[in-house]
């Protein structure tokens, strides 16, 4: 619990699981005095209001950001221009706002467009996530020891500085630990931790499924080999990784581009029967896993059998 | 616990995860009377018998096998021809000789070549596995609800028959499920779901790993993403996994083809824009994911944070 509310209100727009998880959080952590809650989705409107997670659920975008000091735009990011275009005309001077897309650079531009010059745009990005989505898959507890990246716009005035500080404290205040870097630079990083996963875990799993030889039934009955792995990665929300794919084609591009010439060095190696090949890079890539568990990045108890974005 | 011992005496060639947790999941199933353990590693078998998981610990293969009704190979599977052929002196007639290897084809051919006419020779792998390595890393439990495969050779006469029920019943004794399907077809089924799965986690954490433009650190730091369920698998053991590729090279090559061609094409939807392209294969995957949980094929929590083979 943070002592003083950091702000009055927050309207969250868009309701899905990382949405909701940030409601969650939000009210758990005393971060903020009160939330309202909108999504396009009549049924997650209803959901919202069922839950409770929010002091007031808007049939709008507009009658949810009205007066609200904090604006977080929780929809795919194809959709977050339009809601905020909807929303700009009611956006009070001073604003906050920022989003949790898994792209920065496309969105962040879409958003400088439509958004008045009299709020703060302060683009954000948590590193959390799970396979399931919709209101109901939220946690109070998604951000916990996650890392949220923010993505300030190159101002360097105090009131925006202070605005950068007062959302990286709400993060802070939601478990999370925060971090900021460009967008470019964001989106690139993200290319290869996230989305390249998401893209190699898709086409596997849809290469398997389209085996003649190999049943899907033997496909699942025999996924404990290292298969399963994907296929949780490969359940994440269609919409949302459609998306992220639209809007981050260059890094993404680069990094399969990269990652298709090791595959094919590899590929010819098994060829080639090149065993020290095979054997060196396979105990060089055991350095990164100790990285990962040395961090304490590793999957935790509470957030098993989750897959991420 | 079993009535009755279903083996007098198992030997067990190599100690390492496989090999250990055979032991410990032998003697708490009670499906055998004696467990003696054999390795090529000194230090390997000075831990076995301190950890007491073997009745005895043999100096040699030959001395290992001595008496042994159950002989079962877990060395990397390169390794099991040369362990087989220095121990085939000293099988007695009638006893059965199994193996744990991820591939059973070429394997299963190269132990037909050295061991004696007198034993019945039947290949199997238990779907189970673990990051971790050596004999400390083995678990009593890890076979539990897992599906052991078999494949035996095209005999058709009722010691060899009476033999593999047997062989079956031990797996089953150690909470296994088991199915025998032909080599062949193991080989490709294991190269969808476990083969070029590895290959695929092996490849994508080099791909990062050597990104000029993002740190090894940033890497670790947001690996929340995705990345870090890639890296858990990449950190299995190096020896065993050149094995697999080298022995498998047929099927793991087809299937890394087909692999090949739908990410292009998938490259080709994000170079193109095309989001219904990508959202239709996105949604197609989730179906394998739902059969995977129904099945109650996921990683359940006492297996918790363990790569697979």
């Amino acid at each position: 619990m943070t002592d003083q509310p950091l702000f009055f209100r927050l309207a969250v727009l868009g309701c899905g699981m990382i949405g909701a998880s940030v409601m969650r959080a939000a009210r758990q952590s005393g971060a903020v005095s009160e939330i309202v809650g909108y999504d396009a989705d009549a049924g997650h409107r209803a959901r919202v209001a069922e839950l409770g997670i929010a002091d007031r659920v808007a049939e709008t975008a507009e009658a949810a950001v009205s007066g609200a000091d904090l604006v977080i735009l929780a929809t795919p990011v194809l959709a977050m221009a339009e809601v905020a275009k909807a929303a700009a005309g009611a956006l009070r001077p001073g604003a906050t706002v920022s989003d949790v897309g898994s792209v920065k650079g496309q969105v962040a531009q879409a958003l400088d467009e439509v958004l008045p010059r009299h709020v703060f745009l302060i683009p954000g990005h948590p590193i959390a996530g799970a396979e399931k989505s919709g209101p109901d898959a939220g946690s109070g507890e998604l951000f916990h020891n996650r890392w949220t990246i923010l993505t300030p716009q190159a101002r360097e005035d105090q009131p925006y500085l202070d605005a950068v500080k007062r959302l990286a404290d709400f993060w802070t205040a939601l478990g999370a630990n925060v971090e900021t870097m460009d967008a470019e630079h964001h989106d690139l990083v993200l290319a290869v931790t996230s989305h390249l996963p998401h893209l190699i875990a898709y086409n596997i799993v849809g290469t398997a499924a389209d085996m003649e030889a190999v049943t899907r039934s033997e496909v699942i009955k025999y996924s404990a080999g290292g298969f399963r792995d994907f296929t949780r990665i490969a359940a994440s929300d269609p919409t949302m990784w459609r998306d992220v794919f639209l809007t981050n084609k260059e890094a993404v591009l680069e990094v399969l581009g990269r990652f298709t010439e090791d595959l094919q060095a590899l590929s010819r190696a098994i060829r080639w029967g090149e065993g020290d090949k095979l054997h060196e890079l396979f105990t060089r890539t055991r350095d990164i896993r100790r990285g990962v568990v040395d961090a304490g990045q590793d999957i935790s108890a509470p957030n098993f059998g989750r897959g991420q974005h």
